[in-house]
């Protein structure tokens, strides 16, 4: 299971320490679903309660899509592409459609960007060849994934003929509602159901994540059977729970005025889980004019472009690292002869144990620089690590908001340009 | 040339408003070399004074390489590698080893990571074809970079043997000190050479970033004769100068409270241009305890994630969005018979169009919720185009940095790490 080790951060507490009393208050608010949004919070039973059969048809969709053509391209937004995205990347890899080959799907990603030459681009990419789209949004009315189903529509009816193209579009939204359940049973796209519970951040398992995930060729089974147990430890009304430790911490922390949290990881295969905990922190967290900015580095890339920074800028900063205990592969250090750089004494070692020191030296360097540092470790990066992680960081995420005193599942602020943008179209 | 609309920053500003006579006074400490740090200047005139005569020896070898396999594997960390990274990212595209078939040559990077999944990852990508190694690092002492080589060294040795491994190795360092000069002359590598007067991160208009440029198929050439121009304009001493500009009023709204600065494109290939931007902001103005936090977001994707948290959450942020003026190419929004999702009023419409009301549209809604908004527009996404951008952001960062007092040029703060790192490698 996930650990979270706190002793970087344990030297720059308060005397109170960790507010464990109000963590496990917040607790009891989210799993009594009795705070703000408590209606949004169905993604907690969702691992245990999801029912086997529908996952037997998401792996049958999948298969069906391989022989359909071997690529799917996703049409979606935020938490809509996001959390499937950041699974493709961490579990597989982040080149999976260059060396996927023809043992699984390649995924590719439209409407969420309204670049002329980068949907052109991803057009170039998949349009000589067959594909199918997985069109995802609860409403259907958000304008990026709207214009990004036009496009996709138009491409597989120029390609398929009308008929045709009605079999290769599958959509992924709301049971009942929107435009896009509309648009699903008039044309007789096959659709999977979004559960109304569930908001976009917390939707990647449900059939959101699942369906993308499932077509790269993750084994979804053991994803969501690991989380249907890493749910179960979460449930743990003690402070040995890490998701109440990493959230009373990052309270404290903020509190004391560090008001910019940093993830950092060693795997480069991370930075889409990343992206997706920024969302999901971000979009929770950051409202009424309070909340945790949330950036994301990769270290040691990034120790040579923002190191000094962290070293050495604004003390209003704490890094939290995220670590895979085991490497998958292993890589030892070539000696060379004449040892010219000095470094014979490392070669025969593995790259997997230097990076752990190298983990220990930057970690003793930031808490001295005045940062401080957390430290969450995750065994493997397989389906049940990622599991893991996910239901972690979700549960801690809505701790963590409660226990500042905010509604972890709305996003108000979303709208502003929105409207803004709507307005403004229909005017030009 | 680079424009800077500051409309969207100016109710902020206080009743001083940018305090042009210190940027003056920055702007005349950095050309005339008189600052701390000023031995470190000489990227200024780097444009100009650049050698034809190199600049032709940069393009033949890098037809050199070309002949040798047609892949390039970049070893190098930090202002080593993110220049180059980003220039090809956005002057060709970020699946440029996907889509540039034999017309160029492929540009892989390691040297950056110590993961040995990834490294093992580049490794599986590139082995099995013919590839050259450009090794790039000043001293050839930064663990990372050095381990890269050895790596790259071992591989080239397995498939070529020693005599033919070395004509496949170009090393781009130091004229005469160093490990990886001594390395290169030992070994007899082809090698160019990092100028003196010039950091790392304001290295990317010299070899160390010109060498993958041409092998990617940039037109070297046109980078650097539009840089001369950018560079004679940007010594412009007026509040016109839009490097003052910037310069002046990133500081004023770091003095009003602003510390975190996100940089938004809407162009997905803008990504690492955002990375090296990070590093030349972070690295030079993140010291002694004060600095900007420079993060970035991508347009309209984030503001599916991070856009809550930018409307709602602390007023402590300003933006400043980067757009190109044309687009590459065109795409019109699709007809939808039936108009289900009531869209058809945009049918036909380009999506640049499209894009340019949501960037106003965004504008408008963040200005409205407290943050201040600086907008920089570049004509095209071409080699004239990058090399602007570049020049604009590296003379208005040193400006800025001399405004607030520090040394743009050093960067004390990345050695703890590297210097706890060592001692505990050589313990364990």
């Amino acid at each position: 299971m996930i650990t979270v080790d706190l002793s970087g951060a344990q030297s720059f507490f308060n005397e109170a320490g960790p507010d464990y009393a109000t963590a496990a208050e917040a607790h009891r608010t989210l799993s009594g679903a009795t705070g703000p949004g408590g209606e949004f919070t169905d993604w907690l039973s969702l691992p245990s309660a999801f029912d086997a059969r529908e996952l037997k048809s998401i792996l049958s969709l999948s298969q069906k899509i391989k022989k359909l053509g071997n690529i799917l391209l996703v049409v979606g937004i935020g938490g809509s592409y996001l959390g499937a995205r950041a699974a493709i990347e961490l579990l597989k890899t982040p080149s999976h459609n260059t060396i996927c080959g023809s043992g699984a799907t390649e995924v590719y990603f439209l409407g969420n960007t309204l670049s002329a030459d980068a949907i052109n681009e991803t057009i170039a990419l998949i349009s000589d060849r067959d594909f199918c789209v997985n069109v995802i949004s609860k409403s259907g009315s958000t304008l990026e994934p709207a214009l990004g189903y036009r496009v996709a529509k138009a491409l597989l009816e120029r390609k398929y003929g009308r008929a045709t193209a009605k079999k290769h579009i599958f959509v992924t939204t709301d049971a009942e509602n929107g435009t896009l359940r509309a648009m699903a049973d008039a044309e007789g796209y096959e659709s999977l159901v979004i559960p109304s519970g569930i908001g976009g951040r917390f939707s990647v398992l449900s059939p959101v994540g699942l369906l993308p995930m499932a077509c790269a060729g993750i084994d979804i089974e053991a994803v969501m059977s690991s989380a249907s147990e890493a749910m179960l430890t979460l449930d743990l009304r003690s402070p040995d729970n890490p998701a109440w430790q990493y959230a009373a911490t990052r309270q404290l922390l903020y509190t004391q005025g560090k008001n910019i949290e940093l993830l950092a990881s060693y795997e480069p295969s991370f930075r889409y889980m990343a992206e997706w905990w920024k969302q999901l922190f971000g979009e929770s967290e950051g409202k009424n004019g309070i909340g945790i900015f949330p950036a994301s580095l990769e270290y040691p890339a990034d120790l040579h472009s923002m190191g000094q920074y962290v070293q050495d800028g604004p003390r209003t900063i704490f890094e939290t690292v995220v670590s895979f205990a085991n490497s998958r592969t292993s890589l030892s250090v070539p000696f060379l002869m004449g040892d010219p750089d000095q470094l014979n004494y490392l070669a025969g070692k593995d790259f997997s144990q230097i990076a752990k020191i190298a983990k220990q030296a930057v970690k003793a360097a930031h808490i001295s620089g005045g940062v401080p540092n957390i430290e969450i470790t995750c065994d493997t990066r397989d389906e049940q690590g990622f599991a893991q992680l996910i239901c972690f960081f979700e549960v801690s995420c809505a701790i963590s908001a409660y226990m500042s005193g905010q509604n972890p599942f709305d996003q108000p602020g979303v709208e502003a340009y929105k409207s803004n943008m709507f307005s403004m179209l229909k005017e030009n």
